[in-house]
């Protein structure tokens, strides 16, 4: 049971550590059913229970140093050169492969922008001081993320064709609840149907199923993480959805608009807003491509809006999504406090980010739409179908 | 949607603080979806996506700052006396929070012997530095490890009845394996007959479900975390299972020794290690009781096999169950480096504990049982029927 894909990113985290002229990356852990790190999802895909230390080398050299009852299990993935198991302490296996190494720099799992990059414990690090005292390893230590942020980052085609379906399935069931979908439904209802349909499309939820589509119908509900609540569908109101799905570990992250009424219904300020909308997304996609700065990307959306005369969304216009919903890595955000050093991060061919902004009507709430795309060197490849109208629900004759 | 058992928990963080003489225990994650502070799951059972920090005091305030998007999903749990969101930083609103509490102290969860207690990382623990600069609070921080081990292992009623009740469903299921099971069978076919039972009464796997069941079929195998092979059950050999289930997010952890042939065919030396392993887990479980120290009841097990010839178990006697299945706080384990400070904790009243080990036998492999028990403050109450004798599996008729 060779880990295929794992084992092609470990190849990759090789190849990084080589560009970026990094003699080694040292992965520490233990008990990851409890706290895993993110990158482990990545490149292993398996618990490891006892302390152990993955070590990936700029030579290509992949290295697992585990518990004894750990052992079988990563052996049978197929993803190391040697697995050195231990039974007592760690300690002295770890500190003979790092003299026999030897590396100037040791890339690690700590990073204040990037939680993908950010799976090394408190405990953990106090830990390896501990055991690297007196050793000069301890200070050799640098932070892996810009190693992560490239690794989660630059999808290989059988993880950009994963996300493909995963969207592909997403829209699918958008597809499927027009049929579903009349006045008088409450969200509970609604978003019981979405489950209902992931279910038989064997997907799971791309995040936390309770809160997983947003279901928001009609004005008064401002759009968010919030869960389903009683609030029913009318004639004339507007309904909102934020939902993904993950398929063989990889997520989606779309929204959608539905209006409740005839085409020739919709109100003027709604038809403008989704405009806005649909059209900075546009503008957005048509500025991306590898080399771009992830702010640059934001501000195109974000100044479109605004020179509408919107208020500007409080959110970014596009994170990444990968095996997480969230991915990691680069943002296409505003300078604002809360993202760090995310925003100014360069966009890379490979990349899969959301476009997403709202904008807010007088009367009829929020008007918000969500896309995926993948990065290439020139610009950019939409994996969702961009929503080109609102979706209208009549009633079903 | 309140959720009680974490507001009940949330109450005892509380009471625990004040019985610690801690002031206040800060919660600091964030994008908790990719990374999970464990604790979360006990006392807030929700994702939180922006920089969050949720603040308890030993007078019985529940506070928490979280990101405007996350506000609404928060507030309906019902957790919290108050709830401030924020919009681009939450340094301000922090600040402002410690300044008005002013703790002397403020438990922070780092840890480096237990991962239960040691959510925080690296990355956001230098983020709150950097937040809490020229103020006197970043040298208030203490581990909240004696908080978090008491508050994880001193469960409510309503706790241990959600493990006592995954440890019937896996009862159950052993014992519709006893039909099942025959001569002949791959360790893969077994493993799969138990998913099947899983999902038919409703309940999840404890640990990864790709060796879970751990299943051994034969002398040859090594018992620890590796997954099924084609090994296939032969008459004269022993069958071994290691296995847990999740109902309603708490943990079962059971061990369960077969035999295929009539009882009168049982080796003498499989007898003997079978009722070492099964006298030797009797005797730890009259010692236990509220007020024991971790190692001491180890060392009940410990000696006991050792004075009946065999080699002591490479491993804990027993590790706390509940949330996870290694559940953190005090080990029942011998004073080993890669058990760090844990067996030097007090047993308590309201822990759960596996009761589990090995012997090996010369021409038949490992023989290994595992029991769950709570402790009480004279002793303890076994949740599990401890496997009094080799259950055979003869041919069906």
């Amino acid at each position: 049971m060779t880990r295929n894909l794992e084992r092609r990113k470990g190849k990759q985290a090789c190849e990084i550590l080589q560009e970026l002229d990094l003699d080694a990356w040292l992965i520490w852990v233990r008990e990851t059913a409890q706290m895993a790190d993110p990158v482990l999802k990545v490149i292993l895909g398996s618990d490891l229970v006892w302390q152990s230390a993955l070590i990936f080398t700029k030579q290509g050299e992949k290295l697992a140093i585990v518990g004894n009852f750990d052992a079988d299990g990563i052996e049978e993935l197929n993803l190391f050169d040697r697995i050195i198991p231990y039974t007592q302490s760690i300690r002295k296996t770890l500190l003979g492969e790092l003299e026999r190494i030897n590396p100037r720099h040791i890339a690690l799992n700590y990073s204040q922008n990037d939680v993908a990059s950010d799976g090394l414990t408190v405990g953990m690090r106090t830990l390896l001081k501990e055991y690297l005292k007196d050793t000069p390893y301890f200070e050799r230590f640098v932070s892996a993320e810009s190693l992560i942020s490239r690794l989660r980052g630059r999808k290989i085609p059988a993880e950009t064709s994963r996300v493909q379906k995963a969207v592909k399935i997403t829209e699918q069931i958008f597809s499927d609840a027009v049929d579903f979908l009349r006045v008088g439904l409450t969200e509970h209802q609604i978003h019981g149907f979405f489950h209902q349909r992931m279910k038989e499309y064997g997907v799971t939820s791309a995040w936390e199923a309770e809160r997983n589509p947003a279901v928001d119908a009609g004005p008064n509900k401002q759009f968010g993480h919030a869960g389903p609540t009683d609030n029913r569908t009318k004639t004339g109101h507007l309904l909102h959805f934020d939902f993904g799905v993950r398929y063989q570990g990889f997520c989606s992250d779309i929204q959608r608009m539905f209006f409740f009424g005839e085409k020739k219904e919709i109100p003027e300020e709604v038809q403008a807003a989704f405009e806005t909308v649909r059209d900075a997304i546009t503008a957005a996609a048509r500025f991306v491509k590898a080399g771009r700065i992830g702010h640059e990307v934001d501000n195109v959306a974000r100044s479109f809006i605004q020179e509408r005369g919107f208020e500007e969304y409080q959110h970014a216009l596009g994170h990444q999504v990968g095996r997480n919903v969230h991915d990691g890595g680069t943002l296409l955000a505003p300078l604002w406090d809360r993202y760090r050093e995310s925003p100014r991060g360069e966009v890379e061919a490979g990349n899969v980010f959301t476009l997403e902004l709202y904008v807010t009507t007088k009367n009829y709430g929020q008007v918000s739409l969500e896309e995926n795309i993948v990065i290439t060197k020139t610009g950019c490849r939409f994996l969702s179908n961009p929503q080109q109208e609102l979706i209208c629900i009549t009633p079903k004759r």
